[in-house]
C-alpha cells in the first residue's frame, strides 16, 4: 500500500476538490491509501457526499492555518497543529510515503526541509516544474527553492532531475541541459562554466550541453538545470507571458462582429491546442531530495491536479526514486 | 547636424535595406547625415535606385566582414578592415555620434568597448532591449553584455536605463524596477538584495521595488533592472515562447475546414495586435554607457528596423543622453 498526505487547507477552491480528488484518486489506484488533513468536520461533510473505500481514505484532524503572507520558516516552527506540519509529520515519522498541498509554496519548501527532511547525501533540494513545450513536457530545476548554489549543487539537482524524468514520467535517457545565455562552451557567468565539466563527467545523466531560453519552449531538452534564481525566473515569465499573449488574443477576437464570428469557428481547434498547455494535466511541481515526496499543486487546483499528482506519488514510490537517487549520489561518493 | 554610422554587412538581408532605410531616414530627418560603411561597389550600385541629398550620405569603404562564429574580440583587434572597426572608429574619432548596425552581438559589444570606450564615469556597458507589454514597451537591461556585475554596476544600470527612457523614448519619471524571485524584500540572491538598498537610495530613478518575471509581460515597471545573465534569459525566452505559442495557434487554425474559415476571418484583428508586438517598430538594442551610442539591430531586420533606429539616434543626441549620464554619476560620486 502507498500512503499519500492531502493537505486540505491552503488551495483557492477550499477542501471540496481535494476531497473529491481523493476518492477518485483511490478509486483510479487500488494500491493508494489517502490521508486527508485538515478540519475533520469540513472533510467528514465532503466525503458524506461519496461512496469511498473506508479503509483507504482516513481523516485526520488540523486546525492551525498557514497563510502565504506570514514567515514560512516562524510558521512550521510555530504552528504544530496546522495541516502542513501534521501532514509532513506523517511522512517524517513513516506513515506516509508523500504529501500533496495547495497551501503556500515558502511554508511547504521549509517544512519538506525542517521536518521531512533531506534523503542521505542530498546537498540541498530543489524545486521541479513540470513545463509545457511545443514537443514532450520538460522538467525545470531548481524553480526558487535554492538561489547561489554552487556547481556540486547543479550537479545533483541534475542527477536528481534525470531520474525523476526517467522513473516517474517514463522518458528513457532523459536529455538534459544547463540554462545558460549561448551554446558555446565559454560562454555564460562564473557558477555555470564551473557546473558544465561536472554534468559532462557525471555518469548517471545523458548531458547534451547548453540550453539558450529561447530553445526551452520547442522542448529540446527533457530536463533544464537551473539555479532557483533563474528557474523561478524562467517558469514565472513562462507562465506571465503566456496569459498575457492568449488574453491580447481574445479581446483581438472580440473587437469585430467578423473576428467574433471567426473566434467561434476556431474556438473547438483552439482549446485542443491549449489543452497541451495545461499544467493540471501534468501534476504538481516535486519537492526533490526529501526523505519523501512532497508535491506542491498550483493555489488554485482542481480535482484533476490532485489525481495527477496521486498518479506522480505512485509512481515515485513504485519506481523507488529516492532509492535510485540515494544509490547515484553514494556512487558518486565513491569515486 | 546628427551623424550616424550605419554598417551595411552583417545582417541577414544583404546590404539593399540598410541602404534604403539610410535613404528614407535622410529625408525624414533633416538634420541627419549617414555615412554608410561597407564594400563602396555595392553599395553604390543600391544608391543608384534612389534620389538622395549627396551632402547627407557618404560612402565609406570596408571590406572585411566579421561572423558570427569568430572570437568577437580577436575578430574586432585583427580585421581593421572590417565594417564595424571602420564604423566605430568613426565613432573613436568624433566624426559620428552614433553606429547602427545588425551584425554579430557579441563583436559589436567587444567594439562598442574597445574601439568607442566607455563613458566617463560608467563602470559597464549594458545591452538594453525595449520589450513589448501589453501595456506601453518597457526596457530591460542589460540583456547580455555582462554577468556577475557588482550592486553598483546594477545601480548605474538603473540609471542609464532611466534616462535613456525618459529622453529617447518620452516616459516622464519612469518606473525601475529590479527583476527578482520575488516582491517581499527579503526575497532574492546575494547580489540582488545588496543591490536593492542602492537603488532606494539612489536620487536619479523613480525605484518602484522588485519586480516577479510574470509581471513584465503586463508593463508593471518602464525599466526592468537585471544581471545579464537574467536579462539575456529573459529576452530569449520572450522571443521563444511568443514565437512558439503563435506557431502552435497557426497550426491549430489549420487543423480543420472549420477553423480554416474562422482564421480567415480573425487575420485582420490578430494582425493589428501582433503589430504591436513586432520588434521592428521599436528600433534597435542600444549598448548604454559608451561615449557615442551604439545600436544594434535584428540580424533580419528590415528597412523599417534601420529608420527607427535613426530615430533613436537622433532622439539621444538632441536629449544629450550621455551628458545626463555623465552628470548622473558625478552627481553620484560627489555624495
Amino acid at each position: 500500500m502507498i500512503n499519500i498526505v492531502i493537505d486540505t487547507i491552503g488551495g483557492d477552491n477550499g477542501a471540496a476538490f481535494t476531497v473529491k480528488g481523493a476518492v477518485e484518486g483511490t478509486k483510479k489506484y487500488e494500491n493508494v491509501k489517502i490521508f486527508l488533513v485538515g478540519h475533520e468536520n469540513e472533510i467528514r461533510d465532503y466525503l458524506k457526499e461519496y461512496e469511498y473505500d473506508r479503509e483507504r481514505i482516513e481523516v485526520v484532524n488540523a486546525t492551525e492555518e498557514i497563510s502565504p503572507n506570514e514567515s514560512p520558516v516562524n510558521a512550521v516552527r510555530q504552528k504544530k497543529d496546522s495541516s502542513l506540519v501534521v501532514g509532513l509529520t506523517l511522512v517524517k515519522d513513516g506513515k506516509a510515503d508523500a504529501f500533496i498541498s495547495a497551501g503556500s509554496t515558502g511554508a511547504i519548501l521549509a517544512g519538506g526541509q525542517f521536518i521531512v527532511g533531506r534523503a542521505k547525501g542530498v546537498k540541498r533540494t530543489p524545486l521541479a516544474h513540470l513545463l509545457p513545450t511545443s514537443a514532450e513536457p520538460a522538467l525545470l530545476l531548481d524553480c526558487g527553492a535554492n538561489v547561489d548554489v554552487k556547481p556540486e549543487v547543479l550537479l545533483q539537482f541534475a542527477e536528481m532531475g534525470s531520474i525523476y524524468m526517467e522513473s516517474v514520467c517514463g522518458i528513457k535517457n532523459p536529455r538534459v541541459a544547463l540554462a545558460n545565455i549561448g551554446t558555446e562552451e565559454e560562454k555564460g557567468n562564473a557558477q555555470i562554466k564551473a557546473t558544465y565539466p561536472l554534468l559532462k563527467e557525471s555518469n548517471i545523466i545523458n548531458f547534451t550541453g547548453y540550453i539558450e531560453s529561447r530553445a526551452i519552449p520547442y522542448g529540446k531538452a527533457d530536463v533544464i538545470v537551473a539555479d532557483g534564481f533563474v528557474g523561478n525566473t524562467i517558469i514565472k515569465l513562462y507562465e506571465g507571458l503566456s496569459k498575457m499573449l492568449l488574453k491580447e488574443l481574445k479581446s483581438a477576437f472580440l473587437s469585430s462582429f467578423k473576428s467574433k464570428l471567426g473566434a467561434m469557428l476556431i474556438k473547438s481547434s483552439m482549446k485542443n491546442t491549449l489543452k497541451r498547455f495545461d499544467a493540471s494535466d501534468q501534476g504538481g511541481a516535486p519537492l526533490l531530495g526529501l526523505k519523501g515526496l512532497v508535491v506542491k499543486i498550483h493555489g488554485n487546483s482542481k480535482e484533476g491536479e490532485v489525481i495527477s499528482s496521486i498518479r506522480q506519488c505512485v509512481n515515485f514510490v513504485e519506481n523507488d526514486v529516492n532509492g535510485k537517487i540515494i544509490k547515484g549520489f553514494e556512487d558518486y561518493e565513491e569515486k
